[in-house]
């Protein structure tokens, strides 16, 4: 496995690492100096920071280094395109403990470098920071430039349509199927593990109703209790009809069979798609009258405020999900 | 002392904190949405991270939260500065510990509040996480917006005066007080004690030669260590005289003397002049003609490339410092 990044200094670790990463002609000046300096066509950026902890947001057991520098950029990217601007410049400050291998750090590398292909090839990493600690953390600052007006959590009104883009319930149904006794699980259904280990917001989907879209949030939580905070800070209420939510469960359903047929706990594909977090989809809502782009999925509408945050079905639905100090 | 954040959850906990943050005009979008959305003047922004870990970067010995609330700010905005850019916003991304008290967590945030009202009071915290493990992580993200064009490390060129503006020294001083076994030494100098703690970089007087100034940077893990990156990303040599360092020994005499006459091992104020890191203040270059602004000191002056990035009375002086993986 190599030489720890402690034997081999920050200085030489950092400078194998980086080598992975590529420059875009945002980044007027890159890693290696105090600070970067970016350009923007617009005098507005965007920022965000998001930080995942070992044993409390990940594994080792479960995820790679690769992995793991990969769901670091997904989840942090999707804060920022939820605001309607295009990721274009990321820093990572991490902790790595004392027997942390090179090679690890550079599959974390190489999966920030696979994230930005994939998801936003506009942006780059463009600083960073090495500490050493006993638990690996890493906290991400992703920043974008603005397509259009900012889409605001407060922008709903009564009578938007609310709709989602991306999946629900996946991540939670990986991470279940990832922590259950039987190994076998995980390896049956990858598709689901793959959106737990390596999220896939859709951001050019998300992007493309950055001027129409009234508002945006990312689903990192859960659908009960982002929609809950979006309702909150629009003042309204947020009705959301269980039969749209049937083609997300669609794709669960052999998944939560599976696990409850073991007889070790039960698994539950509706509480999945409405209490799981980490899908990193979006929350939409826009004007009635809109022509609901392909690939947004209308999941109820948006009423006056009254005494819930959230119905479904005209009932309250609890805002459950995940809390990252109690979690 | 009160309940923990553990106890309070996440969301409880960090609106009582954000109540000590103050608002700033260039804050389009603050705290709360996805990401904060930030108006610059120039469609430049610039933007580092600094990492603060327990037992590493600080301990709860000698920190209170206050003291690593201020240090964080202080620390990551002398990065900025470096550049010849005013701060203007800020992430912070926590780690806390199941134990931590929720008091902790509100003079942590006045901490941070207080060192932005001394030393850059243009700027906002617009953003934050708040994440469990282990020990307790500080990794802020700064920025600010370039006064002119950005001066890097490379800029340096033989000919001109080498300067610092600054104290050199008294944090690592302040370190080796605090760490004596003899509790009263540290009392004995709160000046250089306070350095340590809560580091004070002279932000105005950095921000004066922003257009005049050929390279500039933060002084973090020591005189001799960053002395030999200026020198390396200028490629030149950087020659100091070791008359000019009188005055930085000067004020750190008494304090290495009451060390060494404890008979537990020697300190020399020297060594912390040269080798010392955590001072916060600023290596510069100037263009040989320039009448050098009151604040800054000439240490020496640059010289083409040799063998050596850094000499002291003509030998080389070598790169000793802070590293912040194997310290």
């Amino acid at each position: 496995m190599g030489p720890t990044v402690f034997e081999l200094g920050e200085k030489k670790a950092l400078a194998q690492a980086l080598k992975v990463f590529k420059r875009v002609e945002t980044t007027l000046v890159g890693s290696g100096d105090d600070a970067a300096v970016i350009a923007l066509k617009d005098p507005r950026f965007v920022v965000t920071t998001d930080t995942l902890v070992e044993n409390h947001d990940f594994t080792q057991t479960f995820s790679t280094g690769f992995d793991l520098g990969y769901k670091a950029v997904a989840s942090n990217i999707a804060d920022v395109v939820a605001m309607g601007a295009r990721p274009i410049a990321l820093t990572v400050a991490m902790v790595i403990t004392k027997t942390t291998k090179q090679s690890w750090l550079d599959h974390f590398a190489q999966g920030l470098q696979k994230a930005i292909d994939e998801l936003c090839p506009t942006a780059e990493i463009v600083g960073g920071d090495l500490a050493s600690g006993t638990e690996i953390v890493v906290a991400v600052a992703a920043h974008g430039e603005l397509l259009a007006e900012p889409v605001l959590r407060s922008g709903a009104r009564a009578g938007d349509l609310v709709a989602v883009c991306g999946t629900l319930g996946q991540a939670a149904a990986g991470l279940a199927l990832l922590q259950h006794p039987d190994a076998t699980l995980a390896a049956s259904y990858p598709e689901l593990v793959d959106v737990q280990l390596r999220p896939n917001p859709p951001v050019e989907l998300a992007l493309s109703v950055a001027g129409s879209a009234t508002a945006m949030m990312d689903i990192s939580d859960s659908l009960a209790l982002d929609a809950s905070r979006l309702a909150d800070a629009s003042d309204v209420t947020l009705e959301i009809q269980s039969s749209q939510l049937f083609g997300y469960q669609a794709v669960l359903e052999l998944a939560a069979q599976s696990i409850t047929s073991r007889g070790q706990g039960e698994a539950n594909e509706l509480d999945w798609v409405l209490y799981g977090g980490e899908d990193h989809s979006f929350l939409t809502t826009f004007p009635p009258e809109t022509q609901v782009p392909r690939g947004f999925k209308v999941i109820g509408k948006v009423i006056e405020r009254g005494n819930a945050s959230v119905l479904l079905d005209g009932s309250p639905l609890e805002a459950k999900g995940w809390d990252s100090v109690s979690s």
